[in-house]
């Protein structure tokens, strides 16, 4: 098993998906939060890149409440922000979630050519490593990043993730792989992300409860998954 | 002043390189290999992309020494491979070196559009930090990589340059750019890039030698720098 690590949306390469299993991590927050959402009997999430395709898509299917983020704060008139505390079970059972991030819904849509896509992050990272040992297929694990650029919490979380599955099965890690590993296995937590000029802006805006959760380890156990538009269960 | 990374020639945007100083880092072996042939009193090298554009230059100009590899090994008809073991004083004394290897070259020549283009490995990282310094302009390190691919050594290189000059100077660095300081400064050696899989190519090819020189610490105090499509010191 093969596992190889894409630091930004803006460097995924299509052709070298075909085969594999991806996952895709938005530590703060697009993948701690839709996952979140499902876990909390959200029926599904509909990532979009625009705020005007998540407007036009509501109006289309008659439902559905927008959630998401520009600059990581709510949009006007949408009913959720990014936070992952906004997708609560009484707000989201049942009922379709369709949601804009700057980050981390276009990592989602440019890996439509793995063969499964996987949603990753701390707070369900050990089930994602359960999954890929399962699905038993060679792996890129991308990271949504920050504007485009390598952000830190991603690449702990996806450090973590191949920490989890080096200790089940025989690994061939690229180099950024074996790196990422480095980066967690050095202090098997995530304080490192503190570094993170993302982790810099959500403290600016105040997020500290999400910078709280969303770096808590797995406890999540559901491994959303995206095909043909929608993410679900 | 700030200090950003590229992890791999391929990801080199020319925009982001106006007004700054960029490093070029191919560790094994192209910057290495350079930097020794210039101490040891080579006039100039011209970094060339192909084979046949060396063999032309060298035509044109009516003199001048081959060097250079393809898969690491020497090239067919030219004078020296890409071991920094050939390019001795006795051999290489007020001569024109004309050389192309896979990856350095065309990290070098992507990175004209800088203000000041520096040679940078281990073996002369001191000082390139010092020069850096001197400059005091934004920094981009841009890593070769293998094969369009991010390679370990280079990473800890640039780390090990960023370290340097972190303890003289405030710095703004990116995430990428800690995580390269970070992976050096855990071990403050280059012993993590044994798992570099540039590093295991080096043994198959059987380049114990360089693979002692090339992270040999500051055994050399010039910095070469690129301009006009030629590096002298």
């Amino acid at each position: 098993m093969e596992i190889d690590v894409v630091i930004s949306a803006k460097y995924i390469e299509e052709e070298k998906l075909r085969g594999k299993a991806a996952v895709i991590i938005d530590t703060l927050r697009a993948t701690s939060t839709i996952t979140t959402a499902l876990n909390n009997g959200a029926k599904e999430v509909i990532p979009v890149l625009t705020i005007e395709e998540a407007v036009a898509i509501r109006k289309n299917i008659g439902t559905g409440l927008l959630g998401g983020e520009r600059k990581g704060l709510k949009i006007d008139g949408f009913d959720f922000s990014n936070s992952p505390q906004d997708y609560k079970k009484e707000m989201v059972e049942g009922k379709i979630i369709i949601f804009t991030t700057t980050n981390g819904t276009r990592a989602i849509r440019g890996a439509k050519q793995a063969d499964e896509i996987l949603i990753g992050s701390v707070v369900n990272g050990k089930s994602v490593s359960g999954e890929l040992i399962k699905l038993n297929k060679d792996v890129v694990i991308i990271n949504a990043g920050t504007y485009d650029e390598f952000s830190i919490d991603d690449f702990l979380t996806a450090g973590y993730i191949i920490d989890m599955i080096s200790e089940k099965k025989e690994l061939e890690l690229t180099d950024i792989a074996k790196t990422a590993q480095f980066m967690y296995k050095e202090r098997r937590d995530f304080s490192f992300a503190e570094n993170a000029a993302h982790y810099k802006r959500m403290i600016e805006i105040k997020q500290f409860e999400d910078l709280k959760y969303c770096f808590k380890k797995d406890i999540i156990s559901v491994v959303p998954k995206y095909k043909d538009g929608i993410i679900k269960l």
